[in-house]
């Protein structure tokens, strides 16, 4: 059965994607850390990092980094956590890989429970992310 | 100056080093949050995701997919969490980009404060991990 991200790619679930070619896409986490927190997902479905083709890794790469830079203009700070959990006990609850990208600033902590965001803020921050990738 | 990663690369500072190819190395982690904790860094020394070339992000992918499956064999556990800490309000202390692979176990929660590992047992991780590389 296809994952949600999958979903996602096939405009089947609806999401805030901020940016895709042809290797992989990213869009808002429903269950923002931050503000801006961003998930940057490979289209292909695979469950584990160990599992991406080579080429499929270094488009995911350069994904990563446009996206990152993407969100730094956008929601103002240049810092980052970036992350990617493999395996239910290391926290994966989605088995299709994913790195989370999660904006930093200083003197805030990581949102526990995660923020729950307007639909208008979530739309708002989606579109300075997407305008900022050009 | 060069960075400390820099210094474990030119041999200048010891490190239990589990990987090294011409454009990564890989080496366990001094502050331990698990065993086998381990950290993965270009050996170009740059501060930034960001600023990581396509060549070295691609070759950096591939070294982090090798440890990743090192680590998996050598500490008999797939699961693992991967980050990345940008910028000084993300974390990051050591301004040369690395990634963090950190096994995880079912039930066994993150390390804080990290662990003291006496040197033997970290001498038999880092073997362990580097034949699993073969």
């Amino acid at each position: 059965m296809a994952s949600i991200f999958t979903k996602i790619i096939e405009r089947e679930l609806p999401a805030h994607v901020v940016y895709e070619d042809a290797h992989a896409i990213a869009f808002l986490d429903i269950h923002p850390k931050a503000e801006g927190h961003t998930l940057v997902v490979p289209k292909r479905e695979v469950a584990h990092f160990e599992e991406l083709p080579a080429e499929d890794l270094a488009q995911l790469g350069l994904a990563l980094q446009k996206v990152a830079r993407g969100i730094a203009t956008a929601l103002g700070t240049p810092h980052y956590n970036l992350s990617l959990n493999n395996g239910a006990p290391a926290g994966q609850v989605v088995f299709h890989v994913h790195f989370h990208i999660i904006p930093r600033r200083e003197g805030v902590p990581i949102a526990r429970p995660p923020l729950t965001l307007p639909e208008e803020r979530l739309q708002e921050i989606a579109a300075a992310i997407r305008e900022a990738i050009g």
